[in-house]
C-alpha cells in the first residue's frame, strides 16, 4: 500500500506492507485527511519526527471486532493512552505520560492507505455529513477544548488573534457558544471566511491595548503572543492555542504586573465538536484550498505551506 | 529632611523639603523600610525610574484628618488608585490604569524621613508587633495574593522554586494555609530559614519533572521559570511571582502540550498578611541581614544586592 514518509523535512511516498491490526484496534482505510500546521511543524523538525504523519482524517473501518464499527465511516481521537495510568483513568489519555499520538508521536499517521487506531478512539460520522466536513472534527475539537478549560460565559467579549485555519475555527466555536467574538488577522480574504456575527479587524490597523478579558492566541508566532499579552486586560485570561517552534520571548513583567492568566490548550473532545459540525454551526468547507492524492503528498505539503493557503486535503487516489 | 534618590542606577542622599500632605492623605514619618528585589530592579533600569524608591515600610502618622490614624504606627498598601474607575470600584486599585505606586510609579517612596499615602491605604500595626516584623507586611501580602487568585486546597502539594526573600515568604504562607510545601533553592543557609514542616531541596540535585500540580516560581530568573515549567504536571498551575528584567525565553510548546496554566501574581491584601504576622506563623526577622541609616543608603543597596543576602532595612538615623 501507499504511505507518505516524512524525514529530515523531505516528503516522499513509499510502498509499504499493510499494517497488522492489534487486539482492540481497528484497521482503517483512508477516505480523506487534512494537513495541519502541526504537520508543517513536523516537517520543520519539531519532535525530530521521522515516519508517516497525519492526524486529521475520515476513514472506513475495514477490520474490527466491534460490530458497531465494522464498515462504518469514522473519524478518531489521536492520543493513544496506556489505558491504566492516573491520567487515562481520568479520561485524559492525551496527558498519559507513555501515550503515543497518531502521526505525531510513535504511532503511524493517517497519510497512508491503511492505518490503525484503538476502537475506543473512533467516532462514527453521521450519514448526512460529508467527508470534507468530518475531516475537521479533530481541529474543531481542539477549538472546543478552550471551553472545557475555562469558564467563558455566553455573552463574554473574546478576542481571537490569528486568521489561520485554527483561528477561524476557534472564532466560530466561541461564537457558537454565545461569545461576542472579535477576530484579528492579517488577510482580508481569510477574515471574510469568519461566520456572520463575528467582528473582524486587520491587525495592521493596530490592536487595542488591555481591552479584552478573554484573548485567544492562534497566531503561531512570537509577535502574535506578545500582541495577545498587550491586548489582555488586567486579571484577564489569554489562551495559548498555537505552538511556536522553539522558545518564545515573553514579557513576564507585563503578565505579572497585570496578573494575567495564560492557559496552554491542545486537543479536545470529539463529543463537543461533532454536534457543531452536524448542525452546520461551523463553516469549514470554504477553508479547503486544495485536494491531492497521496502520490502527490510532496506537492500537497508545499501547497499547505504557501502563504495565504488554509486547509489542504489528501486522498488515497 | 533626608531623602534617598535613585537615578541611572546611582543611589544618593539629598536634603529636600518635607512633602505637603494633600487632602485624604496622611503624612508619615519613617520608622523602618525594607529593600525589595523590585528596588534592585529599579536600580538596574526597570521602569526608567528616577526618584525616591521604597515601598515596604513602618511609619508613624504625624499628620492626618483621621483621628483613628493620627499618632498611630502604620504600614500601608502601595497602589494609589484614582478611586473612581471600574478597577478601583472593584477594590483593585492595583490595576487602576492611572494608578501611581509608592516608590515605583510617580509617587515618592518610603526611603526618606517623611512621605505621604492616602489614609485609606494605611493599616495600623498591632502594639505587640515589632517594626522588624511589620515591615514585612507588604511582601507577605504579595505572597498571600496567590491564595486570592487560585483555589489551592489545604493539603495540596506545592513546589516553591527560589529561596530568596519572596520564595521564603511564599513557602511559609502556603504552609500556614495547610499546603504540603516543598521549597527548592540554591543555598543551604537560606533553605534552613524555612519554617518547620516545609521540606527543602537543593536544585543542584535536579528538579523532579512533571511532578507538581502547583508550582510557584519565585526565582527571578529565566532558567528558574523554565525549570518551573518542567516541574509542573499536565493540567497543573504555575504561578509567576517574580519578574525578570526584559523578555524571558518560554517554551510555549511545553505549556500547550501539557495544558499548563500560568498565573501572573503581584501585590496582595494586607488584611490577609497582618494576622499571619501577628500570630507568628511566618518567620521574618531571621531573614534580616543588615540595617542602615538613610544616610548610608548606597551601602544598604550594595549589601542588599550581594549574593546570599536576604532582607536589608533602612532607618531614618
Amino acid at each position: 500500500m501507499r504511505a507518505v514518509h516524512l524525514e529530515a523535512g523531505v516528503v516522499t511516498v513509499r510502498e509499504v506492507p499493510r499494517p497488522v491490526c492489534p487486539k482492540d484496534f481497528a484497521l482503517l482505510r483512508l477516505r480523506c485527511a487534512g494537513i495541519c500546521n502541526t504537520d508543517l511543524e513536523l516537517q520543520r523538525g519539531y519532535y525530530g519526527f521521522a515516519g508517516t504523519p497525519g492526524h486529521e482524517f475520515v476513514a472506513d473501518v475495514v477490520e474490527s471486532d466491534d460490530a458497531r464499527l465494522l464498515g462504518r465511516r469514522v473519524t478518531g481521537e489521536i492520543n493513544l493512552g496506556c489505558g491504566t495510568c492516573e491520567w487515562c483513568a481520568r479520561g485524559w489519555e492525551r496527558h498519559c505520560p507513555t501515550r503515543t499520538v497518531l502521526g505525531i508521536v510513535r504511532h503511524p499517521g493517517a497519510f497512508q492507505e491503511f492505518f490503525t487506531l484503538p476502537e475506543r478512539n473512533l467516532h462514527p460520522v453521521p450519514d448526512g455529513m460529508s467527508d470534507e466536513t468530518a475531516v475537521f472534527a479533530e481541529p474543531v475539537a481542539a477549538a472546543c477544548e478552550i471551553l472545557d478549560q475555562v469558564s467563558m460565559a455566553a455573552g463574554a467579549d473574546v478576542a481571537v488573534l490569528g486568521d489561520g485555519k485554527l483561528g477561524l475555527l476557534i472564532a466560530q466555536v466561541l461564537h457558537a457558544h454565545g461569545c461576542r467574538v472579535r477576530l484579528f488577522g492579517r488577510h482580508v480574504a481569510k477574515l471574510r471566511l469568519a461566520a456572520a456575527g463575528i467582528e473582524t479587524s486587520l491587525v495592521d490597523c493596530g490592536v487595542p491595548a488591555a481591552a479584552f478579558e478573554w484573548v485567544v492566541d492562534a497566531t503561531g508566532s512570537a509577535e502574535g503572543l506578545q500582541a495577545a499579552v498587550r491586548m489582555t486586560r488586567p486579571r484577564g485570561t489569554l489562551i495559548l492555542k498555537s505552538t511556536v517552534h522553539g522558545a518564545v520571548a515573553l514579557d513576564t513583567a507585563a503578565v505579572i504586573v497585570n496578573e494575567i492568566t495564560l492557559v496552554g490548550s491542545r486537543c479536545g473532545r470529539f463529543e463537543a465538536a461533532m454536534p457543531l459540525l452536524e448542525q452546520g454551526r461551523i463553516r469549514v468547507e470554504e477553508t479547503i484550498n486544495g485536494s491531492f492524492p497521496l502520490a502527490e503528498a510532496a506537492a500537497a505539503f508545499q501547497r499547505a505551506g504557501t502563504r495565504g493557503v488554509l486547509k489542504v486535503l489528501l486522498r488515497p487516489e
